[in-house]
């Protein structure tokens, strides 16, 4: 029996006999009894196991090792120790799989960092037990949100040909030896390569997104993306998985509606299907981290414009290490300022132009697009969307005013051509919601294998 | 208004004022009044929208273009047409978006040939709006069934450096401009890239799966893989997405229960969540579809060995074009015979080793694996699954055998060092199953927008 199900039929197995199979997490062997810390990974509840001289094989049990695999028959029992309700008071213990000594991932505490090292083994970490099930049930919060609310999962490819994103941000795929890549002329020759063109893996499935909102209304897409930022922080992984929704028929105040829906009803989710875990990781990891969420979903989300958000800037006093600047970025101080200013999540609505990206609607006032980021108190921005261009000629002139080649998304500017109609949509960066979610600080820790410049390991 | 809202409350809104925006899928202007089939693919079910003369713009009701957005106010009522219950009787009707007459998309038969062609279009005709939403149903079916049993949902890099399941079937990615790579000595400098290795995309998260298993006991992941295939047939993408669950204290017999009790849970989520698509489905694409699926989710799963398979195709009265052979895999045609001499799904179990991987389970006989294929009737293979090698030594010892080289996976090697246990998985070709469940015949229609040798449109 896997300890999910134990849990859940707890109180009816009580003085039953009981079988379980998982791992020895901790042994205290002792003079006439001994305790298990026993876990199979289905549940933050580890189960303690109890055994004692009476039984014929108590020479066997206490030489159990930490981290063997070991089948267990008992009886579920009252306990009288402080930390658990019930024990198993075993009857029978067979080591299934043993473990040597030198078993790296002793219980003790770890350094984060030496544990990415066996990123194989810290799942079995109560840390990484935490994180990787909220990570699991995240997702489906997600899943269930946007499923309820009719939209259809879009699998948007990640291989393609066109690098509107950014060439040099995008992994380059191929079939091509290197030693000896094909040239005709002098020049590499990709007739010779799989597609029969240079092709890379995606940033972004939002352009094919786009393409399915015009058919189906609202979609969404979930799935990985992949940035060559040679860049080594806690916030960047070369591989990361986003979630994409595009909704016909939503301009950008809609689409705030939707973005502050969506964020509160997947933290409910996640409070009421991961408890356990989050408040494991309110006692170990980020002390009120439980209270933090639950004044998420209360709290009202303000909308402000870019403009708005520099005068209160400016108007501050604290002296920034950057200067706000109409027209310009602003930076995480500032993110961080006006969070704390609005004591809640904000919406920055209507940039510059210049610092966003083509496809996003061009306001009336020549300047400013329609975009919108959202800033969250202790993250800072977490999704950035936009009123997408609807009309043909404005994106047309816009492509190319950005030196961008138009023919080569002639698909892309066709949607604007075949019943065009006002569409918006964000992204969501899944690793940096499930940063807030749990507290934990380095994106690496919250990826099971992270990928990061240099690190590509298992 | 959307129109799947309209639906769930179309009867209390009958007689009453609706406002509701899509797209004109076809137009059929009369002399005195007008009728258009209107969809803003939120359903299947479109809405008749019916305007007459005694509206003042009649005179450009008449000239609206099939694939234009409207904006319709009406009042919604009971129809006296056949085809529909209800009909939305316009009092204006404004146009968003307008659609030129040579639109690809007219309501008529196009070939799916042509259809991939105009591949950001194809979603909006009927096919392709069932196919779909059956796609996204079934995703979700599929998270659901492992949710709700206790999997732990993992993602699996998609970038590794471990090249096991065959270096030449995976895409090489790489920062490296190809007219100038790097080279030290003549040899590719691979340091200079950005994980300082040759680098590929993954064609399977098995083996990190493993290691989650390990941890969590029962988890699935779900995400693209690629292989290079230089071939172009019916069945076969160079991206395409899989789900590949590893589950721990779990046997080849566990496993077969887990993978009958999974597809049946599927099949039966799909037929209640999207019964219009497969009645659509069932009488434009594949007769008789809903009856295949509703007899699936009753029928039992024959359990017979590969060698009993080559001994009941033997004793075969058909002159099959490939002779059945003890120790060897079997074709396309053995396939269909077998499920139709059992009338039903056939598990195949302990296939002879050599032609399966190193992972799996060596059984005693030292001939064959603890491996198993499950055969669908009409579609053949639809889940490859096997317990894996637990024993350190005979996994170690095959994968010498093979050619490999162990320091390479000692990690994958090392789960069977630390508390090794018992374990099984499978992994199901997405796209497969949901060609079984549309009845559609080709791999390039099931996915939104198909990468295959030479194609990597959009």
């Amino acid at each position: 029996m896997y300890l999910d199900e134990l849990w859940k039929k707890e109180s009816e197995l009580i003085g039953k006999s009981v079988e379980v199979h998982g791992w020895i997490r901790n042994h205290r062997p002792q003079k006439e009894f001994g305790f298990i810390d026993f876990s199979d990974g289905t549940s933050m509840k580890h189960l303690q196991i109890v055994y004692d001289e009476t039984s014929s094989s108590f020479a066997d049990f206490v030489k159990l090792h930490i981290g063997s695999a070991i089948l267990v028959k008992g009886i579920l029992q009252k306990s009288e120790g402080k930390g658990q309700d019930v024990e198993l008071k075993a009857t029978d213990i067979t080591l299934l799989g043993d473990c040597p000594e030198d078993y790296p991932l002793q219980p003790k505490r770890h350094t984060n960092e030496f544990l990415r090292s066996i990123a194989y083994l810290r799942p079995r970490a109560n840390l990484f037990q935490a994180v990787f099930r909220v990570r699991s049930v995240c997702a489906m919060a997600i899943h269930e949100y946007f499923q309820s609310h009719g939209y259809v999962y879009t699998h948007t490819p990640l291989i393609t040909t066109a690098a509107c994103e950014g060439e040099d941000q995008m992994f380059k795929i191929t079939t091509f030896d290197f030693d000896n890549i094909p040239k005709r002329e002098g020049v590499v020759d990709f007739s010779k390569d799989l597609f029969k063109r240079q092709a890379y893996i995606t940033g972004s499935g939002q352009l094919q997104g786009e393409a399915f909102a015009t058919a189906f209304s609202k979609i969404y897409t979930f799935g990985p993306t992949f940035r060559t930022e040679n860049s080594n922080t806690k916030t960047h992984a070369n591989e990361f998985w986003m979630i994409e929704p595009e909704i016909a028929f939503c301009d950008l105040n809609g689409l705030m509606d939707i973005e502050e829906d969506m964020l509160k009803s997947v933290v409910r989710y996640v409070l009421l299907h991961a408890k356990e875990e989050i408040l494991f990781l309110d006692k170990f990891q980020e002390p009120g981290l439980f209270q933090k969420l639950s004044k998420l979903v209360e709290s009202t989300f303000t909308r402000v414009s870019h403009e708005e958000v520099i005068t209160i800037l400016k108007n501050a006093d604290v002296p920034f290490e950057f200067t706000p600047q109409y027209g310009e970025d602003i930076s995480k101080e500032h993110e961080k300022y006006i969070t704390e200013y609005f004591d809640g999540p904000v919406f920055i609505t209507n940039w510059p132009k210049d610092i966003k990206s083509f496809y996003m609607k061009q306001n009336d006032d020549g300047k400013t697009v329609a975009g919108v980021d959202l800033e969250i108190p202790g993250i800072g921005e977490l999704m950035g969307g936009s009123e997408r261009e609807a009309d043909y000629q404005k994106l047309h002139n816009r492509m190319v005013e950005l030196g961008m080649n138009p023919l080569e998304m002639d698909w892309y500017l066709n949607l604007r051509k075949f019943g065009s109609v006002v569409h918006s949509g964000f992204g969501l960066g899944f690793e940096r919601l499930i940063l807030y979610l749990t507290g934990v600080e380095n994106i690496r820790d919250v990826i099971p294998f992270p990928r990061t410049p240099g690190s590509c390991e298992f």
